[in-house]
């Protein structure tokens, strides 16, 4: 399934408005809406405040160290694609800067996921590009090993096939497999409906105790008040 | 004195007028005037910029992946309150987001601090809800298992009881206990005062070397100058 | 070499013209301009956002929980020098804050770079007094052992000597020996001018994959297209 | 892809015979012979000295604290088979211990692989059932929430299907795919020839600059010797 | 209730009879015996293969690189005793060695767990005195300022009282109060037999799901299975 | 100082002599002897129990993910060598294995240090040659880019240049410059029979309070005894 040297250049990309339709929501919401699968680990961060992406995925395998399969991403980019680069190792090194955001910026590209590092940070926020990545780094990178382009890969420990939507925010990185991007949205939006409805009950002081039903249960678990 | 599934109603918080007095100094002066205790673990940090609390503690222990708890601990808060929750196991799962953010200041409540993570980061600084946490995370938690509320906790290596006044800023978080919550804010006000001064002389170009009357302690403990 | 109990006052300093050719270029320009030398770990982070500096470094050799040398180092600075604090073992107390700063502010110094712990961060920013650090924390230090100052050390796993500069903004922070000042400078500039013209052509939507005539080098690594 | 609340039966499972090929070489031989693919981070430690396992993945998707999943496996296992755990987030708790080896060795399994903590170690060791773990912690786990057995997991940044094989010792854990198994074997005896002439050559004194013809692209590169 | 500068003397310790009792078990089946509470943190690791411990606590609270106190400790060691060793801050220097270990040992000490680092490590393996740490380190450390012996400690995020039970094996470390020795080590010895009949079960092919008839409750929770 | 590129072959080593009355000593009295300075960060750990070294630096800079300059390191090797190698950024891939280990000792090598990670442990174990490093990793490595042999590097936050002596066991990893090893040598001499002699008195029950006068200075520093 994972393997070097190959760029698939035809993949099946989740439907527009589907990934219009996620793109209302936020990470948690549609972490909690997907059953609480598909979320990256949380050391990957926004490299700048307020970076938020909403895209489908074309992916990336990196070599630690080495940047060029980055370049040979970019062809591959549509617009309203996130690229998510995963490493074949652990390495924190500046795979990316401002000239190859300008590049994937020109493409369309709705931002960058990098299990790695970033630099050029100050010219990506006035360039307004997103990049959620695990360390901010001036250490540049070689154009030596291959990888590969649009394999399934696994980054920060969550499975990306290209086509797949990816969204993150502050709270972090979430991806909806493309076959269920039209049902999450569907969850989603009942939930934040559902939760709406609860936010008011909260305002107005009632407690989760009452609202969730949650005396019995806890009573039943065992749960002794003192005064 | 740790016990898992009992909550205490009736715990003896600092005197109001100390928590005011507390409230107009910085964590790190605090920490200065109790004698250099009660500093959390630095890896405590706000969720948004800005954040900053003090309150009386109402504190609860979380089991990982689980806040049913929180919602037990929301209604022993009075308004003032923060609420303390450490967890039986380090954990950094999102234990918290904006509809506990809302039933808290609905309560009254002054912020949070936990030893786990918080999600819906954007909603809380709308609010203006202060969170200071050891990590940003979506992965929502269960309801299955007790713990307690209002149990002297250890949160972040710190030492928390019910009624001891928290306070957190960007320089960290620091607990005071309610019994010193007197002679702390005193002292701290003699610091401020002393440092102001202090601050004057070096504003002036005055050297630490001549305002701490170093030289003799430094010469005799060796130190050789080289030109 | 590396010595306790000694301050060095005689440094040779980079040239106050080089500096400021410097000053004009990013950290992440820098390190390529350098050959990829110099840089520290990317642990070390500005302690506000948009903190930069640039300047001569004055060395201070630290003990763990122990700033007494910070103040002896204080008197060693000259208008536009970077403190450089490196620590005998790894330390993040807090070794600074706000009077410290008062103090080298006052001598002119450009800001400080401190593999340890940092305090007082909301004054040092309303101060504008940049500091780049490893941590905040509000665990203040003791006066009692001897270090160094203008002695070589290591910060952060790079060597720096008194006099080099020391560049630091958001991508991280890296050291141009002095005697390479005037050089680094010249070839910072030549590659910012190469990549602006490289920047139009990314813009335009150019490939890098053609700007840097890759295509031929991949397909002799052997690599694959598949449709 | 990965899914709560499901345990898969029928899965198809590596053949025996690739198995037995495998189990003859060392964990970098195969990651070698499988072209740099399937490692799992290097946080996975054996945790006893000379712990080493080769068998057939059942997986398990675990959720944090709760080990609920472990005991629905166990009935999955088949003789040859090894465990291998992932967790829906970062968790280090003790998820496993003597009582649940006893059952898996039981049922002849030949180890567990699982990203989460591991207690009753000196008892494992005894009854010399291999674990590889992220984490030694007593910290006991519950048994409240659902996950899923045999479906498809990411496990310490590796994906894993049901049935793959799965071989770990001191150097790390790596995925064989199932339909793989014969063709890495292959290339694990081949490189493992090649490295037997090339140790006799290094033994004798040659150097990899000769054994590899590296002196001339060395040169082409610019490297320069200086006496 | 911590406070720096003063030792206390007289302190209460658990019963002979109760710490000899304790020490039959290992730290996972106390820690559960406690009801899960008292662990110290995982990263709490013994410096050489097969150290353990059992014995009282005469707590230190250490400021960082300063080992002033350990020495202000070992007089009030009373035979069967275990230094427990909190600092102030992080700090992972080599607060403890040979010589330290000498003098404890000749005390009657029963061990050291330092939330810090410790060195000399060969010679504590041939000495047979065991010490568990956060940290192994040869960085030495100053005489230089007051910490305080048999004070309320929070080492490695556990709660330590003068007099109370701790026990450390490959597990980990475990803080039994003194006020609740007898009673643990009665649990303790329930749990274990009852281990022991399920130990046999499980041995005997009996599955988990069986022995602790959770084949109902996954129905209920909604487990399915899929051949 | 630092360049890519460059082989030195001429480099003046420490005295045979030094280099082994050094040998007769560990670490952390080393690292005493020399005055507290040049310990490595205590990440660099053995990479199996017992591995110990003494001996010159070779020293050798390498790109992250690359071993190419370790083969042209291995012609640099005389008897007695120590390979120290350093890595432009960090990278945890694995560098070395039994293959270069073999190169190496047949070259006379002592051993290698590594800021980097290591892969063939049971055979380095089997054939006794000693590595101390950051990380053991199956990960390979690739062959494609230029660092440097025989210039001053920084290793583990330790400067090291070629022909200094650096010595390792299980306390960590300390480097002593070639102009010093006779001194340092003697100076550990020195604090060994020192060490003897209270190692007595410790071991007849003598108080470190006493041995060192302590009693006077702690009294003075505001140490209060209660009872």
């Amino acid at each position: 399934m994972q393997e070097l040297g190959v760029v698939h250049r035809a993949i099946s990309r989740a439907a527009e408005k589907d990934v219009k339709a996620l793109s209302n929501y936020g990470v948690s919401t549609l972490h909690e809406a997907m059953g609480r699968l598909g979320l990256m680990r949380p050391y990957m961060r926004p490299v700048y405040p307020g970076a938020k992406l909403c895209g489908t995925a074309v992916t990336v395998l990196l070599q630690p160290g080495d940047n060029w399969m980055m370049h040979v991403a970019a062809e591959q980019i549509q617009p309203g694609d996130v690229l998510i680069a995963a490493c074949t190792t652990e390495s924190e090194d500046g795979f990316f800067g401002d000239l190859l955001a300008t590049s994937l910026q020109a493409r369309g590209a709705a931002g960058l996921v990098i299990d790695g590092g970033c630099r050029d940070v100050a010219a990506l926020q006035e360039m307004n590009f997103p990049v959620f990545s695990r360390a901010i780094n001036s250490k540049g990178t070689v154009k030596a090993t291959l990888g590969s382009v649009n394999v399934p890969v696994v980054c920060a420990n969550a499975l990306v096939n290209p086509g797949d939507v990816v969204i993150a925010d502050v709270d972090g990185v979430v991806v909806v497999p493309a076959a269920r991007a039209a049902e999450v949205a569907e969850a989603a939006a009942t939930r934040e409906a559902n939760e709406e409805s609860k936010r008011l009950r909260f305002a107005a002081g009632e407690l989760g105790l009452d609202i969730y039903s949650m005396r019995g249960p806890l009573a039943a678990a065992g749960l002794r008040y003192v005064d």
